[in-house]
């Protein structure tokens, strides 16, 4: 079997939507829940096209929300695959919003969801993710790092087997000694 | 002013949904984005209770998604507040998926998202939350810790001040070396 | 074959629904058909978990709308099953709207729902209903005065065999003569 | 002030709905809940026409459903206003289901909806309704007792004073005895 | 084979749709977009009524909006079939918008849509449009001339083949000389 | 005031959809509807991006409709402004439907939807679009002759002053004698 690799380049997607009536709460203003709803359709078709299969979300990272997003305003999503595991990705999500006729537009948030790609009778292997650019390597390299906390957080993982994180908080604890 | 006083009972809310096709990927699976969906709206009910003002969501932590969610399943959230800061709250949501006919009832998550009073002029303060039973004084000392995680993950917090994280991990490298 | 018995608390059902923009008509407030689909999903959960069966809408009885439910409250439906026939069941209906900012919360509808419990070949037979409470119970022997009702207004039982509303009026022809 | 006055053909209303993937059970059966949605949109615009005002439901008669609606049928309701009161008018409601492919066409439902006429300030009076057919005569004489039936379930009248009901019951009674 | 016959009346469709929150922009005008998807489902309603099949819609003519339609306004959409030709049907569609409480109804839009008849395996021959009245005749006489436009416009004729045009604007150009 | 030019690439947008149960007929297709009333909104993303206003649709000229697209197919949609004119831009949308498991990704659409620059008082003046490549510049002398031919087909211009189309057909005309 000749090794299957795909570039961050061949996932990127680009998702706009318009905030409706329906998507606000009474301040007039897009809901949370639905903005991570978009996200995870816009992560989905980003995975789908790394791993060529179904995929479906197995978590979602912190997000937090900045400022309000408007009824009215464009919502952009832009993802990519930034890494890729046995029969998993990690997508990276960032998030514009834009008062269209004044031509105001303010990052709203980044994120990174999971995908493990299935079909009929379960998981599957996915494509090997490259990354080319010295920004795609960064995110790359720290996915590692997401993925201990992933783990950790959801209690598959014990905290000293999080080298990566120990190293992180251990260095800061030497730091503030 | 008197202090304003909750306990964890009084934001109880339950909510039951229904998934309907539109729900549902093309494996006739709950879309993680749905539910993410109804599980702010959940939570922004539950605190809402607990504030008596409207909120936004601020941030959502780490959730992960474990098993399927059948089209006809009952997805039953259970949402509390945690813990209050000044202006916000956090609230933690427990998450079923039932068969009903087969009674069939399975996990599916927990996760917490934390919200923000606000008014039409700006945010507001919030009632004190205190806890009664014992596990509900375990979601509140646990809370000061996520709260440093989102901080530190929203690049609000230097890793160095989080000295609740740095006591987790600092105390793992311990015991690994 | 052993009796299956259970209590109206086993199919206690509580749902929340947040009104949204979409749900209400020019004056901002939510529409009746819209109370009426949200009802009949919280009483379909609820006859689903006494049946553990599918279970299709058979009837709705009268329901009144007594005050106006505002954009931005938060409906409560509890349902509960009140009594069982052959391959049927009532569920009994109490919906509350609540201003959760102001915890303003007002008694806006009872009312029952009837449920055939079916799978793919035809109607199938219901669990027996046995009432606990005195409440419950007082639900219960109102049930066949109800059901005798329907079958008269659906032009399935002459007005001469309905004895439970003969007895009831023919007693208040006494009383106004 | 000249006396305004209205037939029933004035507010004869004809709606099509398209029986949609999300308006079905698991069964692929539309959902009794979303009927009743429906009805009451075809119902208010209806009640509109007459009243040449904003409606908002009053209350919703006994309704049955007699045979499962399936998926891609075509639902047909068709809304007239039988009767008006003061502040408020009655509309009599027929609904079919058609499978056009086949032209296989069956009744599914009769209903009546109440509504009152408001404007921002509050009820308005609205025109008098004049019957024309014999159909309609029928319809506007059996009115007055299905609004006494209603003030009775809702606990607005005595069954005592319920006129039109004991007398029919009270008849009942005498052919039984 | 006897040939099979039908006149316009008999897929003659009438929709009745109020326009809600999330129907409109920000001015409170109902979407272009969402008037167009209103408009598909009432004619692929008339087109399944005429070819007892289910139909998919193959193009629709050019279509333009002349006046905005309010929140709260009652669309009402008239279609009906014009004529048929071996595996397809045109669709006439009209239609109004009127705010009900002041009885205020404009004339919308007017347009055609084309359907094409299929069913599990391909294409399916359909019945022959038999025009009865002089308008339906002028309709049934139009639709030819409207034919080779699409055909020409999606690159399917050349403009030296419409010879129905030709004779529209080579009459044009000798008038203009 | 000096000129305020714009080029196609400022209002190029791009919109991902994925094809959810409800956006489909009975067969698993995308209805026709559904897609008009994504370009529609993709469309008016693109004519609000070179208007910096809020705008409405005009009109929509021919759209064909050559495949099927399936559920669970994502639907790109790419849009860009190609004229303007005082008050009004046209707008080019191309659409692809992919099957992203397979990759299999195949042209859907292309279609000109017209908008209008208004604001709370009335239409208002927009940039002066500056084509820049070879296909700008061609979409740009085209818009011309599609803009004819939506006035003739509205009733707004005769025939005989459709000098743009009058050229085209009168050739061809000469062409076929």
């Amino acid at each position: 079997m000749s090794l299957n690799v795909k570039n961050p380049s061949h996932s990127f997607t680009i998702m706009n939507e318009l905030v409706l009536p329906n998507d606000t709460n009474t301040l007039n203003n897009l809901m949370g829940g639905r903005l991570l709803h978009w996200m995870d359709i816009a992560a989905a078709i980003s995975a789908q096209k790394h791993c060529n299969s179904i995929v479906v979300t197995a978590s979602v990272d912190n997000v937090s929300f900045k400022q309000p997003i408007k009824l009215g305003d464009v919502v952009t999503i832009e993802a990519k695959v930034t890494r890729s595991f046995n029969t998993s990705v990690e997508v990276r999500l960032d998030v514009w919003a834009e008062n269209v006729p004044t031509a105001n537009r303010v990052k709203s948030n980044e994120a990174y969801y999971t995908f493990v790609a299935v079909d009929q009778t379960g998981t599957k292997h996915v494509p090997v993710l490259q990354p080319e650019t010295e920004e795609e390597t960064e995110l790359y390299e720290g996915a590692l790092r997401r993925r201990q906390l992933r783990l950790v957080l959801a209690g598959k993982m014990a905290a000293g087997d999080a080298t990566e994180l120990i190293a992180l908080f251990a260095k800061s604890e030497s730091n503030t000694k």
